[in-house]
């Protein structure tokens, strides 16, 4: 394109975790071992395993251990999970974990009703995490929720983000993962606010995470990268992303991402024929959903009839 | 934002003719009528109300006269029909329409499948067409089928549209509309080809037709308006696009459209909330289906329960 692209991008997948934290119908853990695996052998450098937090929050995750000791792990691949606390990390240490993601909200409502602290509260809190992680030689990625827009507060001040990534990355935070958790970010926002992060902060120390609940997490994508971000995290077949709101739209998809880098000729490194069979696989055979992401939809439905058909007696 | 985009952008609404022709389920005429008095009423400037084909080919048309001829008219907005052939023109003519619709496809392929005849054959007959309408006050659009990618060629010579749309231009087509008709678009594509077409042809003389089959019509939508496309098709609720893929995705959805434009400050004279609205009518009331637009469907899901539900424990 005439714009400034990257050459290369990299897909942090967190179907795993993202995915299927909500999912409803338990997911054997022997499934959950055989995606995490999968994604990695289908060319995908960082796999969010799992969540360390305490099973009575999210009762799927309770297996974290079992995910984490399970998985085959293939040479050159990150494989993360989250930690909440101290006593989280510690049980993710014993697991194995070498790359433990924080998360932390950049809107103050939003943090207290969801980890039930404030923004300060939760950042003095993982300073003691990451000193520890850090002593044993982990590596620390961290997501910033709701920078692009709080379901109550609205407009969420760009210069909240900036305070709190500079916190995470003075406390030893390799990469900070830009959320938009409800999905309200908007390709001229998410403009605006990533130049004025990247005026203050590294950019390459960002990664973007888009949800697809208004539709705009693929535009938004591509907007990011237009800002020089380089890591964008998406989750296989756009599992998950939007758990309290049944049938909308959640993550962007890795398959609808892929779509869009191979065709810009961004290298990624992932095999998307690979991800569109593991998508059909976790979506039919072990959840029994509809598939969310388009792209997958498109060419599953395109493979299982006559190809003749799929031209249209309209525009 | 920093690049350059248009200030206003024209939307022209597909949804009654695009969005129904192929619902299994028939939609009373009265229903038909009443969806594009609503969109006229919500703003959209031009409605795309039915299309005059013989009933053989597309039997939920079969009413198109009576569509046509049973709204009740807003002062200033564009009402406009398909017409295939002469015929189709004169029982057009007869129900009053004022703009008439061309259509035909970049692809020799799927102008064959589609609708019968060659390009060169398409043309030909056209130009009767467009002699007899123009004879009589009548304005003209026509749509290029398959210009991003056909499902039997694949890709499409941007050469190929090129010469078409000249012809249209030359026999009195006011404005070409340039579909993705199976939605193989991709923003490098779209910036690359809009390129080429607006070195030959005035630019002020296209729109696009994005469809979201592979998720990526509103990325695209947004490469089309940094070309300086200002008018953009769209359908209400997403409804249509992709009629022999059962649940694939099709149209882009006007709702999603507007989220974007509205965040970006780009005038349309659209009511969001009032799309909205008819949205959830068409959809959930009449059609019955679920909503395929991610915007409406995330805005009345989130109206539809508790606001303090919204907050996802999830980065």
């Amino acid at each position: 394109m005439a714009r400034s692209l990257p050459g290369a991008v990299r897909i942090v997948e967190v179907g795993p975790r993202d995915g299927l934290q909500n999912e409803a119908k338990g997911v054997a853990t022997a499934d959950k071992i055989r995606l995490i695996e999968r994604l990695a052998a289908a060319g995908l450098p960082h796999v969010e395993m799992t969540s360390f937090v305490n099973p009575k929050w999210i009762p799927p995750l309770a297996d974290a251990f079992e995910v984490a000791t399970g998985v085959r792990k293939k040479p050159g691949v990150v494989y993360s999970a989250l930690v909440p606390n101290l006593k989280g990390y510690e049980r993710a240490r014993e697991a194995g974990i070498d790359t433990c993601v924080l998360f932390l909200s950049a809107s103050e409502t939003h943090s207290r009703k969801n980890i039930n602290k404030s923004v300060a509260e939760a950042l003095e809190a993982y300073r003691e995490v990451a000193a520890a992680a850090l002593a044993d030689g982990k590596a620390l990625r961290a997501y910033i929720s709701t920078v692009f827009g709080c379901p109550y507060e609205g407009e969420v001040p760009v210069a909240a983000t900036i305070d709190i990534a500079r916190a995470l990355l003075d406390m030893g935070v390799a990469e900070v993962s830009l959320g938009d958790t409800t999905g309200l970010g908007t390709p001229g926002q998410v403009e605006a606010y990533l130049s004025s992060i990247f005026a203050a902060l590294p950019r390459e120390r960002f990664a973007c995470h888009f949800h697809d609940t208004r539709g705009t997490a693929l535009v938004n994508a591509l907007v990011a990268l237009e800002q020089g971000v380089t890591t964008l995290d998406a989750s296989v077949g756009g599992l998950g992303g939007c758990p309290y709101a049944p049938g909308a739209t959640g993550n962007l998809a890795t398959d609808d991402l892929l779509y869009m880098l191979d065709a810009l000729g961004i290298e990624t490194g992932v095999d998307r024929e690979g991800v569109l069979e593991i998508t059909r696989w976790i979506c039919r055979d072990v959840l029994g959903i509809d598939i969310p992401s388009r792209y997958a939809k498109a060419e599953l439905a395109a493979r299982g009839r006559d190809a003749a058909k799929e031209s249209a007696a309209s525009a």
